[in-house]
């Protein structure tokens, strides 16, 4: 792996590998073992729109690591005056050793990707959020002791963290149900994914029924109805998403003991209710948590001049 | 003590070790003596208004204590987004080991402070500014071996400032006197604390004679008439604050030698004259100074895993 | 040297010695060398225009010298709110070890310098850009393995990175042509000492005829035709710098294997075609990268506590 883009891009081993030592640091970074792989090393943060979570948990994750995160919102670079971004790549390739990148179109991360020397690492576009999804894996994980054979379920709009959860659980091994709106389904190049996958033996069910897709659901996945960037539709997409809600009702669709997960932020009586939030929140911010470790590894795996960190 | 919210939550041993640490991390730092005591631990700093001073302080602080500083401003956090305050809280108490904040309400501190696992350290609000107070407090002590029975007269606006002075010299058995202009008293809260504190024997005097605050005084304080969020009242503050100059005049009623102290930025001419700031001015950007030192025991105190740091 | 305020205050000495520091850090830093110099030290960046290379690579060079950088940007400091620039450069001197400040009026920055107890560096101003020179002096010596007797061209507008470029080739004995539109002249304080040298013996000419100065060079530099804060005279300015382009028919009036600088961002098709850009593409990021590196051995040697660092 020289870059994370996209999930589409990563093998089961790359997952499975980056999962492993995800746990690795969670386990050190609780027992105060140093694990300082990145020392010396400076990662830029470019930052095209707002983030809690992703920015903290890169920053303090790299600086964990010894290294230095550096945050870079649009107000800061030259990009805003229209220098095109082979130039911005090759200059920040001289000065850093990789790139985290939050942005709107895809095919900008591919392309700062293609002109960078140093790894880029998409940290949120409108098509994928792989950083999330690791998290999410790697906390089913520790939940469930496994990944293969558990049915994930997603319900709400087939958008960016929707795209990834698919790929990412299909690559694993897990079955997979989704439950949008019409309209609103996921990317065609994720369901071509889950097309081609499924002829390998995957199990996968698109549908507009939120109880369909839940039924004996091991783990249930919602998100925000209005992204980043979409504030004007968000009316509309209230009417939209009407019986899109996770609730007590819904719940009771899937398997005994379901987790719940969200990858926040969270608008309570939208998506998901706040019986249910606050019932699952242990299970929600541990999530929230693993983005840290998650993170830290994809850094290390990228970043790291060292092949090898599992001992 | 879990966090720094108000010095009303204090106690005088509480204050007192906060002094007494803030004097032994500036000798160790003048000594280049390393006191690395929060190594491997990040803090955020939450900023809903601008700063010099206590941003860079405590972020130069942060480092040399070994630790990272996270500067988040409002327009590169969620919260800009109407993300609830316990759900942020609760995602950065995974991610941080400690929030500094500076915002408008005390009561959003306070809410902070309640749904975080982390300590949470009031960088200034309308109500109260302990940190500043702190820096103070350890100023006064290094000038005069001592702080009991010494007499602080506040000149100003019984606003975020005065209000943290009266209860920190009280707190530390001090003599307090206060004029303002009639309408900008203290809050009634610390008003309340300092009348119960006289029926124990503490000196309190609230006047809107300058004259009258300054007879005798030790320590002459001011602040500026308008504070941050206040600009548009600036022009009627000017005139309604008229008289209420620490000016040459008002040193020759306070005690030979009376030490003068102001928290900056200053407006030389309003509430200050360019003539005793600058005689003055030793003594001033020690305090500024001191504002490093004080936070970073303030650090230590509630973030630090170790129990004692005076050896 | 206490502050890099302009290359006009810097002696020959002065700047052959930043020039092999930066030499001896750049080898230390490809061959993982540590070279903590300012381990414990923190620096700020006040940054009153965007950067994208200015930034990052002193917050990146900082980093690898064991110290702190922090980013100050107009928004986040009180200056915004009209503190006098004593008050500021006092209160920031007990908090720092040095400054880095990129604004517009070069008395601003001498000003700063004045009342600071701190090293002051000049990271852009409309009068000088001394980093990037001496950066560029770097990326030159190591062409050439030296700089006597080269003969510099610089074709553009008589701006900050023109009246730097005098003065630093100049003062390290090369030979200067500048060919500026009328009325676009070097700076009258540039052009006296221009005039001072060459009564010394030093080579320098000034033209509007682009073939005239680049007769002979060894280097040839260039840089955008309207700087940050000119936007809205950009499109006067592309007809009045027609003609300017550093193109390969300006190329064959060098001397063969003439080497092109660009201090970056890059307008294809104004200063510079597309084609001579990526041609020399080489030269010009390893300029970029040298940033780093001239950078790193200005703040060691304006803020270390050790006197000697070539050993």
């Amino acid at each position: 792996m020289n870059d994370l883009l996209k999930l589409l891009d990563c093998s089961k081993d790359d997952i499975v590998s980056i999962l492993d030592l995800a746990d690795q640091l969670k386990y050190e970074k609780k027992h105060h073992i140093p694990h300082r792989h990145l020392d010396g090393k400076s990662i830029g943060l470019i930052f095209h729109k707002v983030s809690t979570r992703t920015r903290v948990s890169f920053e303090a994750g790299m600086y964990q690591l010894g290294g230095q995160p550096m945050f870079l919102s649009d107000r800061d670079l030259q990009t805003g005056r229209g220098e095109p971004v082979q130039d911005t790549a090759r200059a920040l390739s001289r000065y850093l050793d990789g790139i985290v990148i939050r942005t709107y179109e895809q095919k900008d991360v591919e392309i700062l990707a293609k002109y960078s020397d140093i790894p880029v690492i998409n940290g949120l576009t409108n098509f994928a959020h792989p950083c999330q999804v690791l998290a999410d894996l790697m906390t089913v994980r520790e939940h469930f002791a496994q990944l293969e054979d558990l049915k994930m379920c997603f319900i709400g709009d087939g958008f960016n963290m929707c795209n990834s959860l698919i790929v990412g659980c299909l690559k694993v091994g897990m079955e997979v149900s989704v439950a949008t709106p019409e309209g609103y389904e996921p990317h065609p190049d994720v369901l071509a994914f889950a097309e081609q996958q499924k002829k390998l033996g995957a199990k996968f069910m698109l549908t507009h029924d939120v109880r369909q897709a839940a039924a004996g659901a091991d783990v249930l996945f919602t998100d925000a109805w209005t992204a980043m960037g979409q504030e004007e539709q968000a009316e509309m997409r209230r009417e939209i998403f009407q019986g899109f809600t996770v609730d007590h009702e819904l719940l009771s669709c899937c398997k005994q003991g379901v987790m719940v997960q969200h990858c926040m932020p969270a608008y309570r009586g939208e998506e998901i209710t706040a019986e249910v939030l606050e019932e699952h929140a242990d299970e929600i911010f541990e999530e929230c948590e693993n983005r840290l470790h998650a993170q830290k590894a994809v850094m290390v795996t990228l970043m790291s001049d060292r092949d090898e960190y599992i001992y």
